[in-house]
């Protein structure tokens, strides 16, 4: 059984939870919202369905409730913000109008953060740049969950990359992607159906390539693409941890247990593209539908769902909010 | 049979070659410096080996030899380039000091050109802005040689993207790769050695998958990594091609015939780190340190060569520069 909610509704559930969590007024409704926009948009995984985690950590201390998040601006075009143990939506809808504005001014602008807890679907950031106007890259951190050809452990967080960009007409162009070749839930969906793993997407416990999804499980994902996408995933490492001086994956808190903050970064280069080019809305839209007719898939230019669907065990666990 | 070359005489060689095929004094010395550095610093199939293509470009009207760049900032932290049809390297070289002193004040700063021969060589780029301090990351597009799974003809160029950081001791972490799942040279030796090519390296002439390198080689590379990496690509299409209002890969003239410039696009956005993170070049180098110690390729921190060593065949063909 399911429950249809307008988003009105399911901002108000997503609060009303993490506020019984411990989570601040501000917050808990950029949280919500941040929650309820990626179920609207069809990510699901990453809004309810991971809402429960955060209430979790709310209720254990791994996300500070009540988080003043610290914003400095150490250059003209570049705004800094220490989430001090909070959740990442809060540092960012903080500066949000501050960050548009610089990049309109300056032809683009950079926001990076530390200290937060995991941020969540990451095209959010950008997807609310771009409906904006602009054109936007974020990168985000997090504790070691994938590895990579050659090494044995995790040493990346999935480290996934997001990019976003405005289009004259709908919603925009929305890449959001793990650098993983596969999501963890994937693994458990091929063991529970006795499928082997297409190979290059996992590693065992001791490091050896598997198919076996078990084993998988036991082990740690491995970046997508091969070496190409290992070093993607770095890339996303240093912009995210490394200019936001946010923990690197190897020394940042599960998310999942716990009571410190996995203090994690995310980085967000925001363009002002009409600045650069000024057909570049209507130019970019003619050029993806010219690439879709060619059989190219496009993501996002994805229209906001007006209500969304939850089963109600989902909406049940979520009103218990992750109490103990 | 090879020649050893100071980097001096090396430059002098690619600098008079330029000119003798019609390059201004300015372009060619741009284009030599570039062209030395990529063998320098490992990348002969970005250096003197493609050099000769510039020179039969040169003499065919493909580069405008005397083409005076057109430099604008649109916005304080932006800079644009018209290339006019000359090589991509010399409206860099004009920019470079005023990109990285923008970069210095503002936190970060953007350079995006159109109308240029195609790059070569695009870790030089964000290489020589990390060896002032800086991240950048660079990404460049020009005619369509790639295509995507669900589609048939070549879409894409190559789409490159590139990344480099400065570190507080030796050279810059640098990728710089590809989008392609290979190289179209990686197809020919494949053929000489009668392979077959690894699954989803490649399609054929009616766009269905093969791996038969001499298929692949009447039809077209394919983007690395599946699905993620086609996502790549497009990213790269839209920084390169979108944000500079360069030719899309669909629309740009060949870079091997013909008289039209291929009218390609470089985006480079420069990052000053230390503003964010004042001891980003340390720790950075630190935790490159750990994770190759864990097994994980570190790619660039490549000290540059004091000789190059070119056979004495290339060496030949460029001192007769694309005559016809």
């Amino acid at each position: 059984m399911t429950r249809r909610l307008s988003l009105a509704e399911a901002t108000e559930l997503a609060a009303h939870a993490a506020r019984a969590a411990g989570a601040g007024e501000e917050a808990a409704l950029s949280l919500a919202r941040a929650t309820v926009s990626a179920n609207a948009h069809g990510k699901g995984s990453s809004g309810f369905s991971h809402l429960v985690d955060y209430l979790t950590a709310l209720r254990a201390g791994r996300i500070v409730g009540n988080a003043e998040p610290l914003v400095t601006s150490p250059a003209p075009a570049a705004i800094h913000c220490d989430a001090r143990g909070g959740v990442a939506q809060l540092g960012f809808d903080r500066v949000f109008d501050d960050l548009r504005r610089r990049a309109e001014t300056f032809g683009l602008a950079l926001f990076s953060q530390h200290g937060s807890y995991t941020t969540g679907e990451l095209g959010y950031y950008p997807r609310r740049l771009a409906e904006a106007g602009l054109v936007a890259l974020a990168a985000t951190s997090g504790p070691a969950l994938m590895t990579v050809a050659g090494a044995k452990a995790p040493v990346y967080c999935t480290n996934p990359i997001a990019f976003a960009a405005s289009l004259d007409q709908g919603p925009p162009l929305l890449i959001d992607q793990a650098s993983s070749a596969t999501a963890f839930v994937e693994l458990r969906r091929y063991a529970e159906r006795g499928d082997s793993l297409p190979p290059g997407w996992a590693v065992d416990a001791d490091g050896q390539p598997t198919t076996d999804p078990r084993a998988a499980m036991r082990g740690a994902l491995l970046a997508f693409g091969g070496a190409r996408g290992a070093n993607i995933a770095l890339m996303v490492e240093v912009m995210a941890a490394g200019l936001g001086g946010a923990n690197w994956a190897l020394d940042a808190p599960s998310f999942l247990t716990g009571d410190r903050s996995p203090g994690a970064g995310l980085t967000v280069i925001a363009i002002a593209p009409t600045l650069l080019a000024p057909d570049f809305p209507q130019r970019l839209r003619l050029q993806l539908d010219r690439l879709a007719k060619l059989g190219v898939h496009i993501p996002g230019r994805r229209i906001a769902a007006a209500e969304i669907e939850l089963p109600d065990a989902l909406v049940a666990e979520i009103e218990l909010g992750g109490a103990p």
